[in-house]
């Protein structure tokens, strides 16, 4: 439903001639840096202090993500709900409980 | 849904205490790379053309951006859905069919 | 003479050819993601008391990025020693002494 | 000589107590997709042709990653012009010319 109106609102204003995949991929790094943006030179202390009023602007910015995320997902035919399932359960079987639990270990250090 | 399963499954791994705000959002950033990178020294042609052998990487990498994204939301307290409708609402209003079809200059310069 | 050594490098290997400005500065946001990599998940007293460990990784990965940093400056015709001179008397403009001692606000705000 | 003017820059407006290296990562990866943004939604073509209007922003925008990568490099002890030489060694050894030539092939495929 998010993606028919991310998709219906490119269509409409014939965007879609702008948006190669790497194009798309480009746009999605840069919003996903203006989420870094928010908490640029900020203490994780400031962070927490600051929450409520940050959080509209890291909503806008999730937004962005989100948009670029799934106009992709659409334009390259990737199913995203079940390449999500797909990966969280590799990630389960790569990080099982007993090994990772309170670790920040890679995977591949286990 | 599927921030339920984020956030069990980091929970589980007792992991919150690695994740700062700015270290999602550094994650969220890495992984949106990640995407880029899939496409890097690719011209459109061949993105196209070898799309099927690329879809799988496309699905895997974006899981890894909304996992990240899904998590912000959560952990900063944004309704994500709600947030995006507001953008969506404001990008409406910022690119109007009629000024905005089939052009690619910033809203500013409309 | 960098610049010489990177430019020989990429021309005896012939792969002027895959790299259009746009893959250029896909590859330098690549590379920084990899200096930003080194630290995720790492807080600052952590940083500081491995450093001695990280300083190799720090020096491969900044090596990457100034090489794709000088190799769009070749690409593109810009003379960077002169850029960064012009950029750096307006930065001393921007942020003049009295008013942006010891703040992190940005030029906009002071 | 450039490192010197940066510190100096930096020392001058008392804000190293907002740099620890993570922060300087992030701020370099930010200006890296300010470089990437140059060239969002267009394409090689318009870019060639546009490069006499780009270069002033190129210019900047590198000038700006140069401005990072140097601190970070100041900060952490590493001598980038030695660390520079071991990879781009490194990386000659990796890519011997007659494997490499015209190949965009990673040197773990080659």
């Amino acid at each position: 439903m998010i993606t028919e109106r991310i998709v219906s609102f490119r269509d409409a204003r014939d965007w879609k001639q702008f948006h190669g995949l790497k194009d798309i991929a480009l746009s999605l790094m840069l919003e996903a840096g203006e989420v870094g943006e928010i908490f640029q030179f900020k203490s994780d202390e400031e962070i927490s202090l600051h929450l409520h009023t940050l959080r509209e602007r890291i909503g806008d910015e999730l937004s962005d993500v989100l948009y670029w995320t799934l106009l992709m997902a659409h334009d390259s035919g990737v199913d995203l709900e079940e390449a999500f399932s797909r990966k969280m359960a590799r990630n389960e079987a790569k990080y099982p409980l007993e090994k990772a639990k309170g670790s920040k270990k890679k995977y591949t250090e286990l």
